[in-house]
């Protein structure tokens, strides 16, 4: 098992600038950081794979899907194969950054709704788009891994089941799925049994307290839930994923409206400890 | 303690024609409804009382802010002399219905955001707004109850110390609050101690599952919640608020993309024993 | 030729409240009213109807498709027909207000976007949902009159060689076109040639100034084309449509930021000279 | 008179690889170019610059406020002071540009509304904003041109004389004021009066047909809109803004539902003949 922590509690764009914190990081305990792909060359995430190198931290990658010109459930074929042409840069971006998954809810886009259930035609259309992205990240040896997200900001798959049913259909070994405890604690009406019923497909795990604050803090059931992910034989990544309100926009855009804690510090510190001490315990 | 249940399960313009579910809900051992009053006139609603009280069933008011140009945030004036008389229109409805409370998330234009945290200007607005919209039920024997509400609809009052530091300033006897099992669940570290710190504001309890769906199969913690209302000394209303797909144009508001069970048969139902022998128990 | 105006100025929901205001509008001069239909049963709209019998005022209505529930280019069956019955219920509407057409942009739910161009799925949708509800219609005797809607507001039908394409496909009797002056104005290269190249499916025109203002103080050609209006053989509703500050929620809705003119007298005893001098000077 | 011609018609980013554009642009007559500044370093907008140099183009730049963080109309003092950075970053990247100005709807985030009118406790704020960047921007021998943008996209400043007015509150030499013939055609009764009466303040003009399509296509009135220009001694930039479907984001942002014309050569060859022959006529 290895910790990670997602840069995204400070910038949706991470450059050498942040050296200090990911240098924090390394010294806290991280095996790695989860680093947002919404901006940038694949040349730039080079350089930021070889600074993380000097420092000796692994990576993963996330990103969202930001605009409905890219919509993957998209009616419109150019909107598909610009969702397909955005996830192929995501991987690529990936790939330079040297991480070995894009994580994300990669199946619509944030924040925009229907105004009913997902249909069948949306899923078939999806199904395309992940199956030939998918293709793009085998080549690349990335997986796709896909988050799902509660009911606020996403129809398309809002529980574990949903998003297991999903995976089989889409059917293509990289493109997995992720289990996150914040969106599991909205969803879920019993959000552990949800991880363990669906961990055949789950690659990736997002550490989220119920507020998106300090793990530990909240009243996500931290030892039962490392325990199932233990017992379960999974081996990957817990990431912890909090959001704050030191990226004003990112605030907004994420309806951090209070400060959840003292600072990223009590975040990434006693979070690790939440893990790192929980997963001993298991 | 008496136990409501939440018509907006399957309307938002309760009438003459919900007789059977009314019955139905008068036979399951309820002892009232919450009845919204988001259209119509105060004659419309003393007929809806006086059907009520041929079946027996008291009854509560909620509502929302529906529209900007009566947010009681507004800068502007005229914002806010609107949301006063939208209040005092709540009011007079309730009043007309046989109500003796208005609540819901009565601080904001619900899912308006500013993209910050709320401001003391908008504090001061708001106090001035529900004094003003507070005399007039008091005039009526009616309560105003504040709901706190979850960070994807509301930013004004997100959690239970918000809310009764609120309510402190407002300092109104007509003014009060709310818990909602629901919010709780995403908003506080722990939800049971929000209750229980904040209870000296708190007039009105939503019981809600994680989910929206039926209480007592998600993973709220029942026994320990309900074992705390109980030892308070609260001895007011226990409703049960769920929402559903019966009536799409209200499920794409609320933002529900599949079912909870199988119908409102086992919410109510279901939701009707979790209460009654939860607080037994407790 | 008729001259009719719009109570959209005052309110969405018309009542014996408004007589004084319709008894001016006769007494100005106008042949008829258009009544908003976005609420209340058609019970209700007979009453109404009896009311501008009284005054001597005939009548037309006018909705739009409030929600994504009821979207007539939605991709799940349950909207379509939520959308037709949406539809039939505006008709059984202005049937009951006496009333031969429901005019307004019945094509989609106002104010939502796919984020690309219309498809021909979404074409095809709104064909089967505008031949059903046009049945309905037919049935009555009312006529369903389609709007093109400026591009901010909608995006499936912008411009009038757009809604001609449209309603050929359509080829429903009863399933008509409208022409606006205040859309054209926004969308059309030639605003006055676009009515006269596709007059064979307008039964119904909106004199709204570019501004929506008063017609006739701004600088719609107002000459020129009631000149193509009348040359074309039209003899059918000229109806103003303005809007005001009246009503602060319909201004938030139709973004009215200020003040077009000194009052609503101004809109209509102006609007009504404008279009009867122009047209008998054309 | 310089003639420019604004790159958001291809993209929000311009680099070396729009370089046959922009050479096409030098050959097609203009003088210049508008230069989006979305994202990017002022290094990124140095390198741009000496491109510019090399093909000989003059250029201005153009932004937006994208997200309520940096609302200059928020009353949140970290929003204006997030607005006040903004604009800094602008005007250091316009700099770097070797631009004389930056432009556009430089008083609020775009696309949001209070759902009123806007407030004198917004005017105040705004004016602060645009004050203290105003005095960055005489630092750097730049200037910030408020342009007045359509109801549907904004309403801080809707109309020419608004603008003036608030200018005239500013009073801030390095913040002037732009007149745009697109959000004129919507908002002015009389869209050449309303340049003349306010061109005191005018120090940039949009060339932008009333689709938003080729200049001289539409209907707006081309030769007495140049005339009056010209006449009143204006000399400086006319720069066509037009947006299209090559760059389908964009496309999305702007409500570009469709084609209006046959392709970016068009725009440029046919707008670039509508100003040389129109200023050379007037």
């Amino acid at each position: 098992m290895k910790i990670g922590f997602c840069m995204l509690l400070w910038t949706t764009n991470v450059t050498a600038e942040h050296r200090p914190i990911l240098e924090d990081l390394k010294a806290t305990g991280y095996d790695g950081v989860e680093i947002p792909v919404f901006e940038g060359t694949p040349d730039q995430y080079g350089n930021l794979g070889r600074l993380l190198d000097q420092i000796g931290l692994e990576r993963t990658a996330i990103t969202v899907i930001p605009s409905l010109d890219k919509n993957p459930l998209g009616e419109d074929a150019g909107q598909r194969k610009a969702a397909v042409d955005y996830l192929r840069y995501c991987v690529d971006c990936a790939t330079a950054l040297g991480a070995k998954q894009v994580a994300g809810p990669l199946t619509q886009t944030l924040g925009h709704f229907s105004g009913t259930a997902p249909t069948d035609a949306e899923r078939m259309r999806a199904l395309d788009v992940h199956r030939e992205a998918g293709d793009h990240a085998a080549t690349n040896g990335v997986k796709l891994v896909i988050e799902a997200v509660n009911r606020f900001e996403t129809y398309f798959v809002n529980t574990m089941d949903d998003l297991a049913s999903y995976l089989d259909s889409v059917g293509h070994p990289a493109v997995t799925g992720m289990y996150d405890t914040f969106h599991a604690n909205i969803e879920e009406t019993d959000p552990v049994a949800a991880f363990t019923r669906n961990k055949r497909h789950l690659s990736y795990v997002h550490i989220s307290e119920n507020d998106r604050g300090v793990p530990g803090r909240g009243h996500v059931p931290w030892a039962k839930t490392i325990k199932a992910i233990k017992s379960s034989g999974y081996d990957a990544w817990l990431t912890i994923e909090a959001f704050g309100r030191g990226l004003p926009e990112l605030a907004a855009a994420t309806r951090v409206w209070r400060d959840f804690s003292e600072g990223p510090e009590a975040v990434y510190r006693e979070g690790f400890r939440t893990i790192r001490e929980g997963w001993d315990r298991a």
